[in-house]
């Protein structure tokens, strides 16, 4: 029998340990004088982030797996009990250059089926969290449905470099709906992104390449508001392959679908 | 003779105040059920945030004149006396829709000669505050000054709708700069994205249009870092005119401009 709540007990008390970790690297990084420094420097709080998580996971749940951004579990191809996908630094670049806008993004599955996602703002200290079929919160409160909006009224958050050229989608469909929306922004951490969407910061969410480390949390998070994640294809996410990623409410999903990315009527 | 000791202990003090208005007026909006209903509300906050400023700029300054989204000053063509040019919400679509990333900006001119920037990140209580050739800070901690970097390896603010058309650069050059550099980032608040470029978290800030309540202190925090602030053409902002604008390191500034907008190669 899985002692769920000692999972959750854990990985919130990791989360506060790598913030400090990360706080405390921070604060003797900027004291560095160039950025090329920094940079390796910043580089390296990524890497001990990742240790620290791997090792905590593998110690006390010893039987789980772990999928992650460094290379570990890369020969899993099945979603046979407890996997964890796991980025210790989403939004690398941002966390190299920016010192924020970064999160540490935990997604824990049961034989495929989402169990809980965690998508902590390290800077920020704010932690969304989903229980699959118990509701998603946002530093403990939690957030309501997603509502229905309209293109005309929606932020898009979308990177520049996938309007210029993409494999997916005509980047003619992609200017239309920059020029129909109301705005786009571009973050640079996906599953900040997410959990954008989540709470109505923004309305959708498009990147035409990610991994399953940057969306195995947010997936879940979404889903439990009734929103809706997918290929910009429409089709299902596989929980272990890269691809390209549409996140939205209901109603917009369904319009961009339609008018934007139905690329059968160009 | 000015008393600018006066003047900066007020603005201080009415950030302040806004801030508790704003954060206040967030507690209650927030209980508000639908999206458009909120957006009235938020909106509201907006102008009601204007007044305040305005009213206390009146009241203590009577002799100063004030430049403003809402209207105010829009006589005003000449840059004698001292002038505020305010935005009271950087970032509108911002304040409404995420009720974070925007910020009041303050921009103090004496007979055109920049004095003092204010860019108030209200939500993170982070002032960027520059005080003309006595430094920069951000929440009180000076500022290092603007280091060098290529665009190989530069973080861009840029907005996608810019990269879709404009009347000033040819996309295809704009394409070019995307694709050269690290990545592309847009946050869809001019003067934080100013204050952005000024802590190293962007590189560059590319706008194809700002008012002058857009970049009047984010203009004055950059010259004090030896960063360069001209439109795209690499021509000198005028303080009371709408204007593309070009923000960046000076080795950056020089080889975008030269590498990217220099039109005149097509």
């Amino acid at each position: 029998m899985t002692d769920w709540i000692k999972i959750d007990t854990y990985v919130r008390q990791w989360l506060k340990e790598a913030r400090e970790n990360i706080l405390d690297s921070f604060n003797h990084t900027l004291n560095i004088q160039t950025k090329s420094d920094r940079n390796d420097l910043v580089t390296n709080i990524d890497k001990e982030t990742e240790l620290f998580l791997v090792n905590n996971i593998m110690k006390h749940f010893p039987n789980h797996r772990i999928v992650g951004e460094e290379g570990h579990g890369k020969d899993i191809n099945q979603e046979d009990g407890i996997i964890w996908i796991i980025d210790p630094i989403d939004g690398t670049v941002n966390f190299v250059h920016q010192q924020r806008n970064f999160a540490i993004s935990i997604g824990i599955y049961e034989n495929g089926r989402g169990k809980f996602g965690y998508i902590y703002d390290v800077v920020q200290d704010e932690l969304y969290f989903v229980e699959v079929g118990k509701g998603a919160f946002f530093n403990g409160q939690p957030i309501p449905l997603l509502e229905a909006t309209k293109v005309e009224n929606a932020i898009i958050g979308i990177n520049s470099s996938w309007i210029i050229s993409n494999r997916h989608i005509p980047v003619g469909n992609l200017h239309n709906l920059v020029r129909d929306s109301r705005a786009t922004r571009s973050l640079g951490a996906a599953s900040l992104e997410f959990a954008y969407v989540a709470t109505g910061r923004l309305d959708a969410y498009i990147a035409m390449r990610l991994s399953p480390w940057d969306f195995a949390a947010g997936k879940l998070l979404i889903e439990e508001l009734g929103g809706v994640v997918t290929t910009v294809k429409g089709e299902t996410l596989n929980l272990l392959e890269s691809s390209t990623v549409f996140v939205s409410n209901k109603a917009l999903h369904n319009e961009i679908l339609t008018n934007y990315f139905n690329t059968s009527n160009d």
